[in-house]
């Protein structure tokens, strides 16, 4: 399913239909920015967990996870030419670079799916390793990308 | 996993938790919108099925559903009381009645559920009709409520 999802958005987008996914530009930007803020609002729950701020629930961990998973695969189709020029914090280095986007792209969702797995084991400890691999997939992006 | 979700993100409302989910109540509008953007982004890839102006793929369809299907719970978390006062297009109705958005939410929830069994069946009058039930609820609540 998560592959199927990946390749599919993919198949779309090396089929030019990704503009047609959006009626305007500025809808593909709203749209990426959203998934972006659910799924930081999820992972930051997980956050929480790991950092002693709220107990730790494995199965509230689990379904956070499970949401974060979702949202990974989405923003990317909404990185569409068309949006190169409008405003959002995406650095002039992304559109440059935007093989190298996909791949960091590509390892945050494995790193999001290897958390999820780890919250299903119920074991804190791996959630906290894994959580901490894929903040760094993150991190990487935004330190490279992002304004 | 879907009523336990529910469940849960009432469970969290009713012991007052959900103040703690957002940092402030910014967040929490700006998280509630972004479910939304990203629920109506994939029910309206499932409407242009429904209207042909995509051809119908029963596979895209219900990937697009189970995505509908796991936003359709988010927003409501984020309808704080801190946040009644801040810029956004709620209604002052919403929060005066907001037993009755939540039933209206709960309606939502499980019309897009059936939406989301319905391209599973791969019968596009099946999606037509599921599909048209649970515009009539996301209208429902935006005549009411959204500005």
């Amino acid at each position: 399913m998560k592959v199927r999802v990946w390749l599919a958005a993919a198949a779309l987008l090396s089929a030019g239909a990704a503009q047609a996914q959006f009626q305007k530009p500025e809808d593909a930007v709203k749209y990426r920015q959203a998934a972006f803020t659910v799924m930081g609002a999820h992972f930051g729950r997980i956050g929480a967990m790991v950092q002693g701020r709220v107990p730790f629930d494995a199965k509230v961990a689990q379904e956070n996870a499970a949401l974060v998973v979702a949202m990974s695969k989405l923003p990317w189709a909404g990185f569409t030419p068309e949006t190169e020029k409008l405003k959002s914090r995406t650095k002039p280095e992304a559109w440059m670079e935007m093989d190298k986007v996909r791949a960091g792209a590509d390892k945050m969702v494995k790193a999001v799916a290897e958390l999820e797995a780890a919250t299903r084991t119920g074991n804190l400890d791996a959630v906290k390793k894994t959580f901490g691999d894929a903040a760094a997939t993150c991190k990487a992006c935004h330190d490279a990308y992002r304004e």
